[in-house]
């Protein structure tokens, strides 16, 4: 397997715009490519804005290698440009299936023979996608977390068709880039992460639902019995309601319950999270 | 209701010796009852070892404060006169319903009117006993955590009969021997903490159990998203992989093949957890 230089990222939001500069400050050189000179004239802004977030967050990023990582990005609106030598592209587009299968079978036919196909998908198989590229032995997903500079894991899940060597080559590629591999050996919605994060999410929204515990003391024995810095509540806070609720709205009878409570006594009343202010907690003054 | 100042604890074992200490250190006067003199020669070792603990670990506890914590406690191998003046018994004795309720009522006997009875049981619900004191009003539980000065949670959990004023005394004495009280509203197996722990735990061995990822790669990918100091498996060793095997063996279908995939892979090569110096990970170097 030859070793991996050039990456494409497809998708310059909030992830692929980190995945972009993440990639770029380890010293590979990237293209990344959005669908339009506006969306690329956002794309810049955000690499601009990591920029000062790593010079004020990671440990060593002085404006020298800040700057030399800007200018290893070439920004593209052409997709066959984009890709054109890309011995990586990784896909991080909205999480609409049919969008992404599209984007594939362009990737198929547009990316040289060497590319590997790596979709950053948090919600679907990428057995969902793999044959739109027409060589599903080198498609697989690498999944990051938002705020990559601190939550720098990365979980590499192949299909069954995932050749092992294009499987290794990736895993060598998160550490290359800082990340912490998590290689997932097969197949599993949520990968690792949400596999562990939901049971214990829905165990907590069972306890408040439920009138057993208040959420704050829910968060509060977790704290101290675990060491952890966050409860459960505190973490759906960060998340942001929505997120669970769609999930659990969609889920059994029992989820259902969890989810009309999460609207009734949340989502309802404007508490969405930190973003919004309050959740479970209040993160700023009431007017 | 009146204050609670003399407590009995009734058993001395590892968290019973634990309750009686933490509780004269905060001031109380304690008698400890246990069954004869050699259990009451044991109880004052791990009384003596817990000072010894404390002046290491816990900021300001210097030789006056725990001698006096010492002095404090008083040794009884008769239990009527363990409890002649009791404010508050607090019962940690082995995890036995048929000893557990034969021990309540003979204290329902022998205690008098005034007082309130908890236990620390961990597995067994506060209503499997309530009756036998004869006074389910005074009756709850109160869960504390294994190094209590260090995770210091006292879940005050009653049941259907609970009067209201002795929940609330309860959570009063928990603050006052320096806990965080964490008030569990309806009675719930497992209590708070358990109830978050149980599907966490699974949720990863389901992960390993199931080849989708190692065990150190869950545990990593948990630590970096959540920053928590320790993983799923960590907290198994912690733990010990003995309780949760009796627990998942007890369960369904699927909590079943967690059991045995457990005890095929770790408990039958005697990876039993940080105790045996293995169980996720090796804790001693390997002779």
């Amino acid at each position: 397997m030859a070793s991996i230089s050039k990456v494409t990222v497809v998708g310059t939001g909030v992830l692929g715009s980190q995945i972009a500069f993440q990639t770029a400050y380890s010293g590979f050189e990237v293209s990344v490519y959005d669908i339009d000179a506006a969306a690329i004239g956002r794309a810049r802004q955000r690499l601009d804005g990591l920029a000062d977030t790593y010079e004020q967050e990671v440990a060593g990023a002085d404006g020298d290698k800040l700057h030399a990582a800007l200018a290893r990005i070439a920004f593209h609106t052409d997709l066959g440009a984009a890709v054109a030598d890309a011995d990586l592209v990784i896909e991080a587009i909205p999480e609409v299936l049919e969008l992404k299968r599209k984007t594939y079978v362009r990737l198929g036919q547009l990316a040289p023979e060497k590319t590997i196909f790596a979709t950053n998908s948090s919600t679907l198989l990428p057995s969902a996608m793999k044959d739109a590229t027409g060589r599903s032995d080198r498609f697989l997903a690498l999944h990051f977390a938002n705020e990559i500079w601190k939550y720098n894991t990365a979980e590499v899940m192949g299909t069954e068709d995932t050749d092992s060597k294009v499987f290794d080559a990736l895993v060598g590629f998160a550490v290359a880039i800082g990340m912490v591999p998590i290689p997932v050996r097969k197949e599993k919605a949520g990968y690792v992460l949400n596999s562990l994060l939901v049971p214990l999410l829905n165990a907590a929204a069972e306890l408040a639902a439920g009138g057993y515990a208040d959420p704050h003391d829910v968060d509060k024995v977790w704290r101290i019995a675990t060491g952890a810095p966050m409860g459960p509540f505190q973490i759906y806070d960060v998340i942001g309601l929505s997120t669970p609720y769609n999930i659990l709205v969609q889920g059994n009878e029992h989820a259902q319950k969890l989810a009309a409570w999460l609207k009734a006594n949340y989502l309802d009343q404007g508490k969405l999270g930190v973003a919004s202010g309050e959740g479970f907690y209040v993160y700023r003054p009431v007017a």
